[in-house]
């Protein structure tokens, strides 16, 4: 079941029926939505995954997933219509890609406001003709219907082998933690666009580049998917604590975390605004569409050889430990707890997510 | 492509930079996107058909198609939340059988209006649940986000054989063209809920549920593939003149229609008010998920056999001609073209599609 793994939490608190969307937030909102749906047997992943898988004949697995972008709350301040394609685009090749999937399509079902200019449908689907291409599908399919918000929202299918579907839920105590690039780009993007804070000329481009048009890592989830090596992964796009706790969930295992690969423009403005660099990685950003896997300690060598041979990254972040929770230890040896918090729509207005 | 197969036709009459979406309307709106997006050369329907396909090993096709329900536009007076969700699973559905796939999943992403209350939310996916068991599959993905309008993009995943897949295209002059059911009840349930015409009880009844918890045509869509002599189909759901047109532009052929099926409750309704039975039929319904086919004369017996042994109806309602135009001949014997119209995203405010 390709949604948020927080079902199990919340499950136990369901809203009362006067509730709003608004007072309810995501997590509650699809507790709801998923006591209805039922459990398909033939759905291989199960709940709480970012994908739904099926088995196709010749060993092969079908992998399907939706994600809806918004024009009122997924619009970024000077995010261009052709980055709105692009992003709609990525958002969901992200996820299959994590699941080891080579991309076979994708179709976009499009709200429209009556007053949207010609010219800037246009450029959307410039957008996603765009970075369809470039991760080697086409989009095939759509539907249109007007709309009071812009409404994009997509599905990704491809094809995995079965043997190298990778699924949030196999880590185990002693597996390494790692992730296919750098954090921080994002959050630096946020405090620019949305708090106004300032920031050198190159610095400001690195981050938007980072938010307008974002990549999602196809070689790099092909490859560690090939080496059947993987225990766990998923993709980052809720942002990095709200990721690593996923994990945690759905291996039922704790991570004990000790490096995180800061980008060198995020560390350099927060250092200009004396903010926490981690802070920025683990909690502000999001919507970085960096692989996270984790991998058995015996193995790590030929993962990280077979991204490297692929003209990736692979950075060891920390380890996998019995214990089911999620710690930070410092430079300085201070151990902290990570939170699950991180962006959610809808809790601009919501309650704090149960946790 | 799964699109409006008007596509080509309005090409040439893109329009100009500065038009709004309302301006445009819905069939230059597709135009605008589809010209970006490029051809993949391993979808096997090709643009203007009811989905996208795509071979499988072992001689099989994946079929998909997704389909958007909008609060503000697609919601009928009267409408409760659970057949809100019915009726986006079916009209998802509808269009992959038409092809002759067995529907495999459902996926669904959400726009939510930030006061739409939990209650709703959960009856929504109630009725998603139940049309979706009814036709054998599960809602098994999903994505929710906070929007201004109610948005219900679904995707339906479906398997057919290869050798049974039904295209848009394939009719040819002397094929005779047929349909699964009676017409006219939705065009009579849009003008009680819309004009606010009258009906005795038992007709409002009928009209109603019509429009509230349509069918999707799964045995007749299924069994009529697997003839495979089905020369052409798709679904009704965009009303039988346009659907009648489209299989005219896609298959290159006209038609001659003598005899549409209406139901017996619009028959009544329309003599009640003065109102033409074949103008409702043909122009003022849609969303009526009967399956149109074209059917080689020699094979029509076994075809109608077959859907009469799984308990369907297919009712003959005139045939395929070289000249590309769409007749309508009536009892009396006159003759009158059938015309390109009926209901369309945006139309509302927007200039009349070029025919």
């Amino acid at each position: 079941m390709q949604i948020s793994c927080k079902y199990s939490r919340v499950l136990s608190t369901l809203a009362s029926k006067a509730q709003t969307a608004k007072e309810l937030g995501e997590d509650r909102i699809r507790s709801i939505i998923i006591k209805h749906l039922g459990r398909d047997p033939r759905e291989i992943l199960g709940y709480g995954d970012d994908a739904v898988a099926f088995r196709l004949d010749g060993g092969k697995v079908l992998v399907a997933h939706t994600d809806v972008l918004v024009g009122s709350t997924d619009i970024l301040p000077g995010m261009n219509p052709f980055y709105v394609g692009w992003k709609a685009v990525v958002m969901n090749v992200s996820d299959i890609v994590s699941k080891g999937a080579k991309p076979l399509s994708l179709l976009f079902s499009w709200g429209i406001p009556r007053d949207l200019q010609g010219r800037n449908i246009s450029k959307i689907a410039e957008g996603m003709s765009a970075a369809a291409r470039k991760y080697g599908a086409y989009v095939t399919g759509g539907d249109t219907g007007e709309a009071k918000d812009l409404v994009l929202a997509g599905m990704a299918l491809g094809i995995a082998k079965e043997g190298s579907l990778m699924r949030r839920s196999g880590a185990r105590p002693g597996d390494i933690l790692a992730v296919t690039g750098e954090f921080g780009l994002t959050s630096m993007g946020y405090k620019i666009l949305l708090d106004g804070l300032d920031a050198p000329k190159m610095l400001r481009k690195a981050a938007l580049d980072a938010i307008y048009t974002p990549k999602a890592r196809l070689r790099e989830g092909l490859v560690a998917a090939k080496t059947r090596l993987v225990s766990a992964s998923m993709d980052c796009s809720d942002g990095l604590a709200l990721s690593i706790h996923c994990l945690s969930e759905m291996s039922k295992v704790g991570f004990s975390i000790s490096k995180i690969p800061i980008a060198a423009e995020a560390s350099r403005f927060a250092s200009m605004h004396r903010l926490d660099p981690v802070e920025l990685a683990l909690y502000e950003g999001g919507e970085e569409y960096e692989l996270i896997f984790c991998v058995r300690r015996n193995y790590w060598r030929q993962v990280h050889s077979a991204i490297r041979a692929v003209g990736g990254r692979l950075y060891a972040i920390g380890e996998a430990i019995e214990e089911r929770k999620v710690y930070h230890q410092s430079y300085d040896g201070s151990i902290k707890r990570i939170e699950p918090r991180g962006w959610r729509h809808f809790d601009k207005w919501a309650a704090p997510i149960p946790s």
